[in-house]
């Protein structure tokens, strides 16, 4: 079955916005069996009819978002109508609903909306329950017409509620198609290759993918032989161990918390060069709460003093930006916290701030952790990082994540020899 | 001129990787008076050559991003020879550089890598700084056909620094086009329009788009004549006034750490339920350590009493999730931090913790202020945002942000009123 995306907007090409519709489709295709062929990013304009013109003569089922909304620059509908020769009908209960949608939120409703109630004659229409423009859905040469509303907030609820019940019965019999990802951190592209990729064609005919990010790679095996991945999966275990932080999807920061949550310990963090992003992201974890209660971030010398209890002499002998920094940081978060294990950041983002010996791109790191007999564990990092701001902010909040993460399976191994 | 994207890569079909390189491309190219047609992503294999010969056959420039790395998957330098009839051609010194590349870093190289120094005859090879594999340029049938790495660390120097110098030889003549965008906070996308859309067209021809946000639309005006578009922005400037936060790209942390840097104010935070994002934001902007010392994650009611100094009395009577609280928490990161502003957040950004008067989706921010005769000025809001904990947190720190705006805006004109 050839599927395409069709992602409409000005707004997309001209970069003001992400476009993160392809990923979110793939996600949930990919378990019916359904993988996507290609995907187009079009602007609001005649364009899109010549582009949907090609799509409907090779394809089964084209997924179109964007350009359904009120404003002068959504043509989607007219352009449908037009191409497919599919008249548009006025639908008096849209129009009530997009009323009762305005009046719910007391706004007043331009006069521009009424024309989000005008339909293809013959679409199926698919109920927005999330804002005002509905979708359609229509059968055109045997091809399958989605068209979505760009927003996600709109998109992702209709999609899952009434699009994929839709393309589950079109295609009742493709078998599924297994996708196992590995997420390694502190390996590169190259040599996850060459040390698995031979012997995982060994085992069995496989697609292998390799995606590179900074000082990490997923690795990713997809077929539909689901018992040979889970040999392959064997094989790529023993060979990465504990450089694997995830199998499937899930980030450092869910890996973190759940270990965190299971083993019923306390984390606090103390940031200077990330500036509150590890706290962030540990805390877009839901249930974070549970084991994330306070953190600081300490940019300048004296918070540093203030807050987290670093001595003055520490920053004149070392700096801010230094291993004796990083500890005492630690150490302040720990205590202050009363928490079982604190991590600190301090290094230099950039652009400004980098010297000779410490460059745009130093970063130290720090550990503190409570032992079993009271006393507090400390250990330190120091990391050169890609020197542009905000990727290394990303790679600094990655690695502190994955001191995290190291500690709580120790945490967990001492456990299991404990027991054994 | 017409201009294509093609970003190769199963990662980014899968919805492993958000694809940036559209917007990134467009931002550059747009003031050269280029504009992108279209934009295809595929996943690794024979498709590629497909859609490229396609591609060809109507472009005059084809930026293809991706594949040309050294594993299996990375086929983009076979097909583009075997397409364009361009044989694949060995270059000692690109290998030279790649085992440079390598040594520097004292990793081994795999032997994989070798591909690397293999480039179509004819093409011209564009240099790789900032990893292994290089680029090249192509003229195939009167389309420049331009073949770059993937990952952006390696894509935007080799873009900026070689590219764009060859694409303004190709288009030395072209009218540069105008965009002109007012990123708008606090109205919706059909309100915007109805206000400003007939005005604008009753001035001259003109490009209108709107993109939509949460509680945010951007309003882009596009035109080739600078002069119509200075008018423009008068008219929408004058119906909208402070509630356009930016003109152009800039985003809502940029406007406020310039505002604060203009004034000498400094600004600290204390973060319940946007979890260090406030802060990740402000400090995202390069120099923010000039306005902002520290910030506060007090998720746990402990953390607010000992870090903030919320009376317990104010917990137990209001709960966390309230105005009296958020006005606390402000307060108290003012006058811990000797900041001039300080914004407070706590609400509930779910899943979990809603509650029939005070569901997920509750925030109440606070802002304190010194004033000019030394005491402390406080303002508290309280909002019901979307109930998704990634899309609550945005928002949330946007409000945050947009408190901090107002304020300053105000003392600026405090200062105009004095000073006149």
């Amino acid at each position: 079955m050839n599927i395409e995306v069709l992602n409409t907007g000005s707004e997309l090409m001209l970069g003001q916005v992400q476009n993160s519709h392809l990923g979110y489709f793939s996600q949930l295709l990919l378990p019916l069996g359904l993988r996507i062929q290609r995907q187009h990013t079009l602007p609001d304009g005649p364009i899109i009819r010549d582009v949907l013109a090609e799509s409907l003569s090779r394809s089964h089922v084209i997924l179109l978002t964007g350009g359904l909304g009120p404003t002068s620059d959504d043509l989607t509908r007219f352009l449908v109508s037009d191409l497919c020769h599919c008249p548009l009908e006025y639908h008096p209960e849209i129009e009530a609903k997009i009323m009762d949608y305005f009046a719910r939120r007391r706004i007043t409703p331009p006069s521009s909306v009424k024309v989000q109630a005008q339909i293809p004659r013959s679409a199926q229409i698919l109920d927005n329950h999330h804002g005002t423009a509905p979708g359609f859905h229509l059968l055109h040469q045997n091809c399958h017409l989605f068209c979505l509303p760009g927003p996600p907030s709109e998109l992702y609820p209709m999609f899952e509620e009434q699009v994929i019940p839709l393309l589950q019965q079109l295609s009742p019999r493709t078998a599924a198609i297994h996708c196992r990802s590995f997420r390694i951190h502190g390996l590169g592209e190259s040599e996850v290759q060459q040390r698995v990729e031979e012997p995982l064609l060994a085992l069995g005919q496989v697609e292998i993918g390799y995606c590179a990010r900074y000082r990490e790679v997923d690795l990713r095996l997809i077929s539909t032989d689901s018992a040979l991945l889970d040999r392959m999966a064997q094989l790529v275990q023993s060979e990465f161990q504990e450089f694997i932080y995830a199998q499937g999807q899930d980030n450092m920061e869910q890996v973190v918390i759940h270990l965190a949550r299971q083993q019923g310990r306390q984390l606090s963090t103390a940031e200077s060069c990330t500036g509150g992003l590890l706290a962030h992201r540990l805390t877009n974890v839901p249930g974070a709460s549970a084991v994330f209660h306070r953190g600081w971030v300490s940019y300048s010398n004296t918070s540093k003093t203030e807050e987290l209890g670093v001595p003055t002499v520490t920053l004149d002998t070392h700096g801010a930006v230094s291993a004796a920094t990083a500890e005492e940081m630690a150490r302040g978060a720990l205590l202050r916290s009363g928490a079982d294990l604190a991590v600190s950041l301090t290094g230099i983002a950039g652009p400004e701030g980098g010297s000779p010996e410490k460059p745009v791109g130093t970063l130290f790191l720090a550990l503190a952790e409570k032992t079993v007999d009271g006393t507090i564990s400390c250990l330190t990092e120091e990391k050169r990082l890609v020197p542009r701001r905000e990727v290394f902010k990303t790679m600094a909040s990655q690695a502190a994540l994955d001191l995290f993460r190291r500690a709580l399976l120790k945490h967990n191994q001492r456990d299991s020899a404990l027991t054994t």
